[in-house]
């Protein structure tokens, strides 16, 4: 069974984010005065074939420790739904 | 009154991801030979104080336009909930 998968993959609490902290910086210049507590973050969107949802999101958690997430300074949120299948 | 706005910006269709392809091509080696369709993309959290949601989502929209999406390969998407302020 097919599920759709989408990692949010974002930094800790109390780690920096340079970009984020810049786009704040600068977006007041632009007009925009009224934005705070930007931050960035990167998603991955995947699909896995499993038997079903609990082995996805086992599957998906192990990557994302292994290879797609860093542990020390980020955080991820897996959320996963059955694809439709035609 | 202050929103919590999450905005979601991927590839368009059609424009190639070359890091989705780059980890779709090296997790089979790591045993993980059920995934298919990886593709990146960039999440940003920020607080904006509008009047009402509808303002807080034209602004964000404004704001994508302008300065945080690529509109010609990247495509947005905005959420966002009321924050609950102490």
């Amino acid at each position: 069974m097919k599920f759709e998968v989408t990692v949010e993959i974002s930094r800790r609490e109390g780690i920096l984010d340079p970009e984020g902290t810049e786009i704040e910086r600068v977006v007041p210049a632009l007009g925009y005065t009224n934005v705070t507590g930007v931050r960035m973050g990167r998603t991955m969107r995947l699909v896995v074939d499993a038997a079903d949802e609990a082995a996805a999101n086992d599957q998906v958690d192990e990557m994302c420790r292994r290879l797609l997430a860093n542990p020390v300074i980020e955080d991820y949120r897996i959320s996963l739904s059955a694809l439709e299948t035609a």
